[in-house]
């Protein structure tokens, strides 16, 4: 074993110092060592008849009755006193030429910086997020287009400009192009580390020094990422909506580390996870029902407790899509999602107001809201956001009459009661956003069942009418995805007719 | 490519005719065969100065301005006659000749009966389960103990045994021995196509007709078992609990896949995928946090809509699990999954009682209820059950005059609509278990979320108190995992003389 790993080691040096010296000609071949052990090496060798070292006898309790097979507790004995530990530690203690092996001080394994990256944490630079503010007009909101996943490519640019150490990376399962997030490449370049193609090397934006780590294997990301923040860097993951549930039981596993790593008293917090969700179910022009998945956020719902650990954002616009990346960026130890689209959509907040909002994650938009309101119209995603303004301004035109008020939420948690969900709305805050016991229609841009489990333990919860995506999917246009899931402005507005006649009924 | 083909084609058959004769020596080296081609071959080479064909900008659309930009249209003319499709369909029809070459009838790849294999499937030959009937006797119920899953396992073992054939297989990511399953290897042994060591063949149960498929990767057996499901055959798949999220995003995309096959005219059912959900999240003696996650549930629920193609069940305990692994070995299309643990569990109802129960998926246990109860008390999963029934024991010692009624839920979907929810229980048949009004008390076995998302369509919800598994997990005693996540029975007693307390007021 120490010949092998001397041999090791002196390759890795090998290689190290041809590359360092510019003569290491092709891809590196890095040692590997295959050690091959029996199962339950150096266990019971044999009982009853069958071998256990070295087959599958040997997992977990070799010798499960002990407690009342006296032949089992023997050969238990036995397998024991194999060791000798009373020649390894004589009266019971570890001897002292043993304990002088231990390393001490900062030469401990847990002292290895890597292994507690919060202690060289270094904050991200962030762009000023004004720079990048779509500018709307307060008299023509919803009149400016402008699609969130090039804004967002934008301020990373910027990001990765002025941050020149290696202190940020995008792990990107996806195309970068296709998520529309290239901007990027005018500042780094896709991380490659093999040989370049001279034919290649002009033409693919790629580089060993790329920031930008490509490649369709969202579990090879994920630990990519896991291990790049865990030793004190800063990362985002843009990915396909349809393709994070691939990383359901990584990421809960992070999530559960994190809960427990929190506890340890020396360890200092590492950055956050920062996923962004985008190329939706909502918009599958040419990919299709295969591509429509929003439950990423429901496996995040799940892991949501009391440690409150997990936020998950739904920005209507750009604008509040940069507030919600800047306070994402400073974050420490969460999981943070953030669903936005790469599409052109209509725009509606100043980047101010935008910042305002997101403080609560969830406001009233008064430019589409009456004062004492008969019914609240809701939506939580870009697209339902767009498509419910659409129904209000239908149900102005036609039916004046009906006072309507609209709450757009953007960050899915306020939902929940404060106890469980960080950023859970106190009940006070709750009614007055969504009053007290008026009808409210809800639209989201996942599956309703995610909002029916938030809204549960909100007293008088059943006035909420609440619609999403409700699989049905397929190759179709953004309208048709609406209509099949009874979200379109139609369906909203014969809705909000349909609850406003039925509560005046019974008033 | 057609030599390439012809190779690989003869290589195959050279392999299969040393294997009939015997003489094959060592495990064959199968033909691979690798093309390489350029991203975007044929398209277009080159635009802007940049390389298009065998580069990332040939992905999606490469030439994205064809409607306002004059020269990229030109390019997509060029482009697209370069296919010469006037030469190659004149007068627009496709030419005689190579109509000729279409394969007609059953030489269609369609009609390849892998590819539709409902049309060959056979039912599965089953055991009479009352030959596995755990003996309770019903004025001592819950005094006899056994373990689900080494019940199943004799269950398994007799199917096996009377299904000579290749129709019936166990995919394992577990060990089938961790799992309790392991009598299976009475009547199979587990799948090794390699040379088997000699000093293994009689030691580790391992054999080339195996049926039990065992590889620690979930991935690898979720694609082995809808290959094997998809060609006519039926499944079952243990795994560990925590593990199943690791094929969320497999299931869900199958599960899309059941959805729209189903709608193919010409195409035959298939059996359904069956999972078995154990090593639960509630018994972590010795494996731990890692190993509590209850998640697989949600990602089936979110995929639960009109079509009703998911099931999910929670036998209370051996009875009541063997009548639902019959009933599940009967369905067809379906995704089911059982929750179920390994460990001795009190028994509580005779198979008679527990076929009964599986109807409705949900009953009212007389020997444990009053009449005119002031109080449900719910649970749904075995350790929760038992453990409701220990609070229910206590409450009857120390306050006989608080009246209860216990309600055990064995299939999670009944407490959802009946408009989504297949099982989902009518409004009048859920108040009929339920109560119009009374407090329930429910102990769920996963996250409470799960139910809260179910009974949120329910009138008067707001009357259950649900509680569960919460993320509270360690490697700990299985009454301490009770106690932290505040479902022990003394949890339940003081919530329940709470709860009545509460209601005396109001009333």
């Amino acid at each position: 074993m120490a010949f092998v790993m001397e041999w090791a080691y002196s390759e890795i040096k090998r290689i190290q110092n041809l590359a360092k010296n510019g003569k290491l000609k092709d891809n590196p071949k890095w040692p590997l060592i295959i050690l091959e052990t029996p199962k339950g090496w150096t266990g019971v060798k044999e009982f009853n008849g069958h071998k256990i070292e070295g087959s599958f006898r040997s997992h977990q309790v070799p010798l499960p009755n002990v407690k009342k097979d006296e032949e089992e507790l023997d050969l238990l004995e036995k397998w024991l006193k194999s060791y000798e530990p009373q020649k390894l530690f004589p009266d019971f203690k570890v001897p002292k030429d043993t304990l002088n092996f231990v390393p001490k001080g900062n030469l401990r394994i847990g002292m290895n910086k890597h292994a507690n990256g919060g202690e060289i944490l270094k904050d991200l630079i962030l762009p000023k997020i004004d720079k990048f503010e779509i500018k709307i007009s307060k008299d023509k909101r919803g009149e400016v287009f402008s699609a969130s996943m090039p804004t967002l490519g934008k301020f990373l640019d910027e990001t990765f400009k002025i941050n020149k150490k290696d202190n940020f990376r995008i792990f990107s399962p996806d195309e970068l192009a296709s998520n529309k997030l290239d901007s990027v490449l005018n500042s780094t370049k896709r991380g490659y580390f093999w040989k370049i193609k001279e034919e290649d090397e002009k033409e693919c934006e790629i580089s060993p020094s790329g920031k930008v780590m490509e490649m369709l294997s969202e579990h090879t990301l994920q630990s990519w990422m896991q291990g790049y923040v865990l030793t004190g860097r800063h990362a985002f993951f843009p990915s396909y909506e349809a393709f994070l549930p691939i990383v359901d039981s990584m990421v809960s596993q992070y999530i559960k580390f994190i809960e427990v790593a929190k506890d340890i008293k020396w360890r200092k917090p590492v950055s956050s996870l920062n996923y962004i969700i985008t190329s939706v179910c909502w918009r599958q022009d040419h990919n299709g029902f295969s591509h429509q998945n929003p439950g990423f956020i429901d496996t995040l719902l799940t892991k949501e407790k009391e440690e409150k650990l997990v936020r998950i954002f739904f920005p209507a616009d750009s604008n509040m899509l940069l507030a919600i990346v800047e306070e994402v960026m400073k974050s420490k130890e969460k999981v943070n999602a953030i669903v936005a689209d790469k599409r052109q959509i209509r725009q509606w907040l100043t980047l101010k107001e935008a910042k305002e909002q997101i403080k609560t994650g969830a406001g009233i938009w008064d430019f589409a809201s009456d004062k004492n309101p008969d019914i609240v119209m809701s939506a939580c995603g870009d697209y339902q956001t767009q498509e419910m303004l659409a129904a209000i301004s239908l149900l102005k035109e036609e039916l004046p009459e009906i006072k309507l008020r609209f709450v757009n939420v953007n960050e899915l948690n306020v939902l929940g009661s404060n106890e469980i969900y960080s950023k859970g709305l106190s009940e006070k805050k709750f009614e007055e956003l969504f009053t007290k016991d008026k009808p409210v229609l809800f639209s989201f841009h996942g599956y309703p069942s995610s909002i029916k489990q938030l809204l549960f333990d909100r007293k008088n919860s059943s006035r909420f009418q609440i619609n999403g995506y409700v699989e049905k999917g397929t190759t179709t246009t953004p309208f048709e995805m609406l209509v099949l899931n009874k979200v379109s402005r139609y369906d909203i507005v014969s809705r909000a007719v349909e609850t406003v006649k039925e509560t005046e009924k019974t008033v």
